[in-house]
């Protein structure tokens, strides 16, 4: 089953960020079904019912399918990325923090300062919470999991080594692409990541080759978090992105979980 | 003027974090004037009218005065903290994060967790943000505050020494207590910030004695990112917290913004 949440489009498009939920345009959450859009009241969190009304997807413009109370990263989880990076590997699941303002939707352009010098992609897969845990074990962890989307971790590498927090390398505005739905029935196993930039292949790798599994890190989290409805974990990536360039298109294909695409333009 | 969030007394307590949002029993904003409280239908960041209804303080619940799109928090702002924890002086504004499954309001208690072995407070000014905001130079940057309220930034310095990342060392369930109000008249020049554990002073500094000051921040995120309202910027400590024990009572007091009060027990 497939989660979106979309506006009708041709309405404000808005600029990006946790304002998407606030504009007078307002968001809705609607299930997807091929080509069908079928718009729901509430959202797949707290409950819904379909409004009965059905849409075509090109009738819609998507946006980033949750905004979530906490947006959980985790920063290294696959060992070739790690060596490339030149960082230690990890000897436990210790989660990291990214921000709402950067959320930018499938299809929206993520925007590089005009000072930012080295600019990288990172194609993750997400989890998204779908039921509410505390002190769950790894064989529980998987039932609080509502479904899985996609996620591009930018990332300008100079400020991630010069500055002592990740907030404007990691989280200015347009830095985190994630979309284009919530895929509820994904087999995480037989998974492929696959990054390709202007069409052609960039990274490869298999999804569930981390260092520490969805299950590790909900359950370790959850002994001393509480993890919500709509909170979102993105598990970190693997191999190595070229410096992008004004006018790249980068496209994040996870297996059954579709394409993330996003082109990355230079601030004017 | 005072804004508090609230829930009518008697109600289900909820257990605190960014689920009071979401429970049966929700939340109201209100103004508090005295020891009168007037509900509103919406609230300070996109626009209120009153219901009407005036009720008495001792009515209500308090919750946490927001719940923020994003919750910043400045690591490293005052020399004599930086100098007692053995961390070198940042030559620039970098901001962190916290979570909000942390958000704790007052006169709740903070648990710590079984394995927790050196729990510190940390009084901080919170900035509220009320005006979305992008690229403001530091002379525009206070037009975009709402208000300010009264933070303790719970920190088991174990974990924040041992872990990569603050999660659990900073943001454990509980550990982010916030309140009582929001006060949108303060003079932050002429502010104390005064930390009493069980009734005895334990800390007092002067608030604006910071490293880098409210504008500059706001100035220096807003060239990278959009303040939203709602967001909240927790400005960091000076001075140095005893080990806490089980039954300790900790009050931060702001001049101009309350008493935000808190017990700390033990996880059983």
């Amino acid at each position: 089953m497939k989660w979106i949440r979309a506006r009708l489009a041709g309405g404000n498009e808005g600029q990006g960020g946790a304002d998407r939920a606030a504009g007078a345009a307002a968001p809705f959450h609607a299930l997807l079904d091929g080509d069908r859009v079928s718009p729901v009241r509430g959202d797949p969190f707290k409950g819904y019912e379909k409004t009965g009304e059905i849409l075509r997807l090109e009738d819609v413009r998507l946006d980033v399918p949750v905004i979530p109370p906490t947006f959980y990263c985790v920063g290294l989880n696959y060992t070739k990325h790690i060596a490339t990076e030149g960082l230690k590997i990890p000897d436990k699941p210790d989660v990291g923090y990214r921000a709402n303002n950067a959320l930018l939707a499938h299809g929206e352009d993520v925007v590089m300062p005009a000072d930012a010098t080295k600019v990288h992609y990172e194609g993750e897969l997400v989890v998204v919470i779908g039921k509410r845990a505390r002190n769950v074990s790894p064989a529980e962890a998987r039932a609080c999991v509502l479904g899985y989307t996609i996620g591009n971790d930018v990332s300008e590498r100079n400020w991630q080594k010069s500055d002592r927090t990740f907030w404007r390398a990691k989280n200015s505005d347009t830095f985190k692409p994630m979309g284009p739905w919530i895929e509820t029935d994904a087999d995480v196993d037989a998974m492929e990541t696959l990054v390709k930039v202007n069409g052609k292949e960039s990274t490869r790798f298999h999804t569930n080759d981390m260092l520490f599994g969805i299950d590790t890190f909900l359950s370790t989290m959850s002994r001393y978090l509480t993890l919500y409805p709509g909170d979102i974990l993105w598990m970190g990536t693997d191999g190595h992105s070229p410096d992008l360039a004004d006018g790249d298109v980068v496209e994040v294909s996870l297996t059954g979980l579709g394409t993330l695409r996003n082109r990355f333009v230079r601030a004017r």
